[in-house]
């Protein structure tokens, strides 16, 4: 059985959206979704909040979860994530740590579950989570998945599989080996690629995000898909 | 002076998500927004609705726009989007068809604006709408846009562009010329990318993302950004 360590990384000094990980979206501290969709998956031994902040590791603490201390040197706009995750794995024990990222709030405890079992396959030393885009796409203006001869039902297209970072999971080991060596862990070693919902993909960066993922939480909270609740326009004759 | 004509196509029989085009999003029929934002853009001579459904001409004739009457067999699932948009161009003149879709009702007038002054550039045959995506891109397993031995900031990776056809513009000559021939026009000639802002960008195919939509309209008509509205958690020693 492999030991599954959850990590939710967070800082009080995020600049694009001031203090989101405290700010309150649809009533609840942004930081909070990421600690309770990784307690409702039911897939971690332990669950790590990592903050240079106080406040965030009292928030950790009153929902039941360790607040692991981020020295502030890691909590600088110039550390990246390969310094904070290599600090904290040198100092915690498990097979895998999933980083679980507040900025996803949208994500579902039973994503999460199979993120894991995806991971217990244990063929992966890193795994990404991706949305699969069913779209013509270019790059530096050529096709990427399609050819400009034919038009493709986009069912029918190959996708592109866009890094979201909502969830990564890294193998403790391959993760410091690579590190050590002054190497980039952060792809380290046989990468897996873990497709989320469209729904449960959103990312909050900036504002305009923030704004998007407080309307699908109110679309999600709303009672839907019930045929009373769909209206038509309706012609004249119908009248 | 550049002749630029507005094609809106709709058909009554979409099968995701029944009868989308006269279904209500937050009160108003989601192919009225496509008229709208065609109207309100001010840059088309010309606004014509594409539809085999009766219903669906009368809503565009009720909101002062025409009605190009498609022949069934370019209504059913087989016909492609050439198929119609040959048959109509055939039918008029204009140096540039520019279809507005329906399924992208987020889409703002200034960005169709900005999207027909591209086009009147006069340096492309056919122009793209696209959503420049920032993140790391597999496909097929492969980077795309990065490379695994380092970690960039997303803001410093070359963006992919996905497709996103809430606008298409087509140089009616080389449209039908290559239709013509029997090749496809979908992406004849020089091929020009117009990025369309994030929150503009949401296509409604499925239920899910009709909720989606919804949700971000919602998000849309509330008051935002206003210091009073942002609500934060509070750590016990500022109680």
């Amino acid at each position: 059985m492999l030991k599954l360590t959850a990590m939710i990384p967070a800082r009080m000094g995020s600049k694009r959206v001031p203090k989101k990980n405290a700010r309150l979206l649809c009533g609840k501290p942004l930081l909070q979704y990421a600690i309770d969709v990784a307690k409702d998956a039911g897939c971690f031994e332990e669950i790590w909040v990592n903050t240079e902040s106080e406040d965030l590791g009292e928030l950790a603490a009153s929902c039941g979860v360790d607040f692991h201390r981020r020295p502030p040197e890691l909590a600088v706009d110039t550390a990246t994530n390969q310094d904070f995750t290599a600090e904290f794995l040198r100092r915690l024990q498990c097979d895998f740590v999933v980083m679980v990222n507040p900025t996803s709030p949208l994500l579902r405890p039973e994503t999460v579950r199979r993120f894991c079992e995806y991971l217990a396959s244990d063929a992966y030393d890193t795994v990404l989570s991706v949305l699969e885009e069913k779209a013509e796409c270019f790059y530096q203006g050529t096709p990427v998945n399609f050819r400009t001869v034919e038009k493709v039902n986009s069912q029918d297209l190959a996708p592109v599989q866009k890094v979201i970072w909502a969830m990564t999971a890294w193998r403790r080991a391959s993760f410091l080996h690579t590190a050590d060596k002054g190497e980039c862990s952060v792809f380290a070693g046989r990468l897996g690629l873990f497709p989320v919902p469209l729904a449960e993909s959103l990312d909050i960066d900036t504002q305009e995000q923030w704004d998007l993922a407080e309307g699908m939480l109110l679309a999600k909270n709303k009672v839907r898909n019930q045929q009373e609740n769909i209206a038509y326009w309706r012609p004249s004759h119908e009248d």
